[in-house]
């Protein structure tokens, strides 16, 4: 018996697939946003790119034709719709298989008219190019063996990536950093299925080639590996959405004093976040690459009138139960006579109820108006608060420290970092499967049964790659691209 | 005496300009759309592009630096931020002076992320180069001699043309066919100054080297030329705005069924018209070409009773002071029994009253709900309706065909049309200084005071090219373009 191992290359199982992602029709689509700018591209991709191209364009120099070029190629010419010019533009032409999609490549760019970009784009359907699908550029790089899934994946999120660090783990992941890593894992575990292998063709005579003890270390350093790349997933996912972080605390506590604070310290390059997909727009701020994003506690931040209350503990639940993040801010201008005033004791136990009541969320208990008495206040040894004072903008690095470290800290350079749901929930089965190979080694059951655990375990691996895949996987994840990519 | 005249081809008279116009720095900017999309394109223009380039820029095959191609060239390789990888892209390099501005280009296809441009033109601001300020690219072609000032303007006006007629206009001025046309103009009144220099030369002497008349005919025929171009201006600017469309009539005259009947047959690309300048989303439909918008006359069209009521012509005034054109819709299911119904005889007055207070609008007036009755009802010869049946889709293209009329028809190909008001105030100039041409030498003025109206008069066509410039025209000119053109 043979295990069905994928090959270590790009030589992917597709059997499964329908026959439409071998299909070699040729597919464009606008590939800049849209609006106005002074520039648009349009790209097309396929058998009759070429064919299709020079029927509409004629280049301005001795050349006739595009493939007269040595590609790739950057070409000055007139787009023809019929007899009129529709637009000056380049063309830069790339063959098959050197282009992003592996197939023969056309980019047009032109004069940033909506007019002309739709016009250009009825004119190559016209010539028999159809439009293309949500990330179907890509799709066909991977189908092309251009890249793994991992890395056609990464490069979504990497156009939607909004902070230097969920750009730094796309980059890596794109670059192919994930994809050697589990080929590094898969080498292991094809390695350790041989050896299951031999003693099956040998299954009669009861012989064992290799030590149980042996078998299960190299299981459990593979594992301990899944482990390190299923941990990351917290500060992965966090760092490709953002942190939701929560102000909560007392009237007059000082939270928009803390929140603009925050962001007046702020160097994220990323400040405006207009125009992307998100509906309302929050105050966010980048700290050490990380994204944070202030959940709109405006119920609690605006207070019409000063009256001194107590914090409505169920109130800020609701506004809080979507925060990674909570600080607790607290009004260290109390002194035992303010009697009105919340006590550093009803603080901590505020803080206590709110992390109870969310245990997947980090409480930060943070001391304000501390202002010039940041020593010798009276409770300042007996509770666990971060001090600062928002107003004159003392002890903030302390905080923006401590809401990093509740975040599992910054990835280093090239480490991986699992960042997307699937490769999590892959990584998940492909362990619980190496558990069960440990069991089947220490209740000594048949070789067949944990070769079988080992190739589901493998499967798995395999599906983050795409080494493994079918027709609704690549459906589910390339409709999550926007077209013309 | 030698006239001042700008030589004829693109020697420009550019010593009132500033000094910062010869800077050689250079100059980046986004020159796509912002947004999420595939791709964006960042472009470098000016004497630094390529050393800026090269430190940040790997090429990823066997040549280094960006100047080992033969240009221009594409290039993949990576962007670097120090030893980080900022993205994975596809340069493109154009050697001045064979660039769009002349200058040596650089533009960098990124992935379509914001982080990455954003901190791309952060690293190329560091390196030296500065952000371009609003249509610096094409200021730069223009100041080194690719285009004229004509054409320059014309790229802008393609940028944001919405419909085949104005792109059509566009692209025939981007191409230089309007300086083409003003080049035969100057060169016609250089050579009339000639002539009359050279009676100059010989002032004392009073001969006549030319007859009278002949010199009237020539000023005549280049003026006829600038006639055409003046009268042009309506249609051109129409077309270039789309040309303002109010509906009005009575209650229940069939008003939202006709705007649907226009909108059903509409053939146009530009469909959606979100996305640009104009904060409302208007009804638009092309005809031949020229874009019609409809103004919301939704305060008529929306009459929550259906009550019968003489139209308030008061406040139908307010809606249609913008109108180039007011269709007046007459219910023609009206017959002399229907005593309630607005009468022929009341449409008409209607109309005319419209037509008297807005005498640049062009009102048609439509009888609407003909239905099976086009012929042989009882008012049909006696009043300049356009008879049609909104419902039954019957007679529209007959109005439609009146809507491009009541515009001057649509232009011919490679037809120079003024769309421009800077353009038609200076024809206008051109043409009153050339006016008192022909009364200088009606009165036999001396020729020295005609030769100073000649001189004006090229001046004013100098203008519209570029000829002859000045730093506040071109700052106007360019603050309109986007940046990254």
């Amino acid at each position: 018996m043979i295990l069905a191992v994928p090959s270590a290359n790009f030589g992917y199982l597709c059997g499964m697939l329908s026959s439409d992602f071998f299909s070699s029709d040729t597919i464009c689509a606008l590939s800049t946003p849209d609006g106005v700018g002074a520039l648009s591209v349009v790209r097309m991709s396929g058998r009759n790119a070429f064919s299709i191209s020079e029927q509409i364009f004629i280049p301005a120099g001795k050349h006739k034709n595009i493939t007269d070029k040595k590609l790739p190629a950057v070409i000055f010419g007139r787009v023809m719709d019929g007899e009129q010019i529709l637009d000056e533009a380049l063309v830069t032409a790339f063959k098959g298989p050197n282009s992003f999609s592996g197939e023969d490549t056309i980019e047009f760019s032109l004069h940033g008219s909506s007019f002309i970009r739709e016009r250009l784009m009825q004119l190559l359907i016209e010539k028999g190019a159809r439009p293309a699908t949500q990330g179907e550029f890509t799709k066909r790089a991977f189908m092309n063996g251009k890249m793994d899934l991992s890395q056609a994946e990464a490069i979504g999120d990497l156009i939607h990536s909004e902070s230097a660090a969920a750009h730094k783990i796309a980059m890596h992941q794109m670059r192919g950093g994930f994809g050697e890593e589990l080929r590094a894992l898969r080498e292991g575990l094809v390695s350790f299925a041989s050896l299951i292998e031999l003693e099956l063709d040998f299954g009669e005579e009861d012989v064992e080639f290799a030590n149980r003890d042996d078998l299960k270390q190299q299981v459990n350093k593979i594992r301990e590996v899944i482990h390190r790349l299923t941990d990351s997933f917290k500060i992965g996912n966090a760092i490709k959405h953002g942190v939701p972080v929560a102000i909560v605390g007392a009237p007059n506590a000082g939270k928009s004093t803390l929140l603009n604070a925050l962001l007046n310290e702020e160097k994220a390059i990323v400040s405006s976040i207009a125009g992307t997909t998100r509906d309302v727009i929050e105050d966010t701020l980048t700290i050490d690459g990380i994204l944070f994003r202030i959940i709109d506690t405006a119920g609690i931040r605006k207070n019409p009138d000063n009256e001194i209350e107590r914090i409505g503990i169920e109130r800020t639940f609701a506004k809080i139960k979507s925060a990674d993040i909570v600080l607790y801010l607290y009004d260290a201008s109390h002194t035992p006579q303010n009697k009105d005033m919340e006590t550093p004791d009803q603080a901590l136990q505020n803080a206590e109820q709110i992390q109870a009541e969310f245990p997947l969320a980090k409480v930060i208990l943070v001391a304000n108006k501390l202002d010039a008495r940041f020593d010798g206040i009276w409770w300042a040894n007996k509770f666990p608060f971060v001090g600062i004072s928002a107003k004159e903008k003392q002890g903030i690095d302390e905080l923006k420290k401590r809401m990093v470290e509740a975040m599992g800290g910054v990835p280093q350079p090239n480490q991986t970092v699992v960042t997307n749901l699937r490769h999590y929930d892959a990584l998940v089965k492909a362990d619980n499967y190496l558990q069960k190979v440990l069991e089947g080694l220490d209740l000594h059951i048949t070789n067949d049964f944990v070769a079988m655990d080992i190739r589901q375990s493998l499967y798995h691996l395999g599906e983050i790659t795409g080494q493994v895949t079918v027709d609704d996987l690549l459906e589910n994840i390339f409709s999550k691209f926007c077209i013309g990519k």
